[in-house]
């Protein structure tokens, strides 16, 4: 498994050059999903499971974006995806030339997807256009409900959210009304998901989701 | 409750902005905690719990710092203390000077512990010396027992790492012994509690410690 170090770009050209990316990979048939979540939200652990369910109907690789270690991309390849670790030399978000780099250590074979496990980090990776077709954030039960309140631009700039972690909502006191109408206040077209990679809850949902979007991302 | 607009300071001298701002503390033997975690890992929480058990033997001040909303200050001021919420004008951490305004809009009523709630980050804010006697870092239950190998600068300049949400350990698989394990391979020194602040597990010798650091402080 590669293991890529980054340094931060020049972020004056970054919406270019995320313009630019995201062209390029439309052109190619590739959708790129920029995934965002605070540490522990279950970024890998949704991945895990849903490349488990559609790596048989589609070309699946995932960049891990961590400050250190590779036990994400190890995880990832474990279960039979293309990984690469990229390490962000300290930095705390992706941007467009870093995620281009990382995508040159997927290597020429063609992706349908490729997914950006971003730094988990709430707030800076909002900031950072990565060139990614569709941006999904996780938000897990633990974390509690009135996130959308203290980190409004994250979930303005998403067009997904998932809140993960559904299985231990009996201990914990999280208004999922409360928190799908704090999110639709700050973005009316969000498209919104409960799951629980445990249980298996809500990965029909967003399943279809993704193979919706990866079809029209090809035309 | 007040509040604070606040801008990024100029970081060239954030260490000496640090030093100097520590020294007037220690001065007037006011102990500033500087208070770190992921979104949602119970620092607000622990700090109502704190507060309540501390509240009369020893003055204490809450400064919430957010990206936006008022609802942690809120939540302070409910239960006693004062409280002032900082805005961070988008800025993922404090910094020196954002706290130095921050603590004058508490006015001069003498404190002998001041809490310094971080924005809920994992990275940048361990970055920024804020002029903190003491750096106090959470990592939740939920969150995993591997984020030390991924955000390894957290556990290294925190004084003490408190584990939260130990009522939760049943319906998680986080390993304790490795995750204390692997922050003390990054800090030798680090003090490690594990507390619940639905059950009051640990609260004593978290509670015991502070009370031992505000009275060092003063001598």
């Amino acid at each position: 498994m590669k293991i890529i170090e980054l340094k931060e770009t020049i972020t004056a050209s970054n919406d270019r050059d995320a313009a630019v990316l995201r062209a390029e990979l439309k052109e190619k048939g590739t959708l790129l999903v920029n995934l965002m979540a605070s540490p522990g939200a279950g970024k890998t652990t949704l991945l895990e499971r849903t490349i488990r369910d559609l790596k048989d109907e589609m070309n699946i690789a995932v960049m891990e974006a961590d400050v250190d270690s590779d036990v994400d991309a190890v995880r990832i390849e474990k279960i039979g995806a293309k990984a690469v670790q990229a390490h962000t030399d300290g930095m705390c978000h992706m941007d467009a030339g870093m995620t281009r780099r990382a995508l040159e250590g997927l290597g020429d074979e063609p992706f349908d997807l490729v997914v950006l496990e971003n730094v988990g980090n709430l707030i800076c990776p909002a900031e950072f256009d990565t060139g990614a077709g569709k941006c999904v954030m996780l938000l897990s039960v633990p974390e509690g409900d009135d996130k959308p309140l203290k980190y409004p631009l994250m979930f303005s700039v998403s067009d997904v959210l998932i809140i993960t972690k559904t299985d231990v909502a009996p201990y914990f006191d999280f208004d999922f009304d409360a928190c799908i109408a704090r999110a639709k206040k700050l973005n009316p077209n969000i498209t919104i998901f409960k799951v629980s990679a445990k249980t298996g809850e809500g990965f029909e949902e967003w399943e279809a989701w993704l193979k919706s979007a990866v079809k029209n991302w090809k035309n």
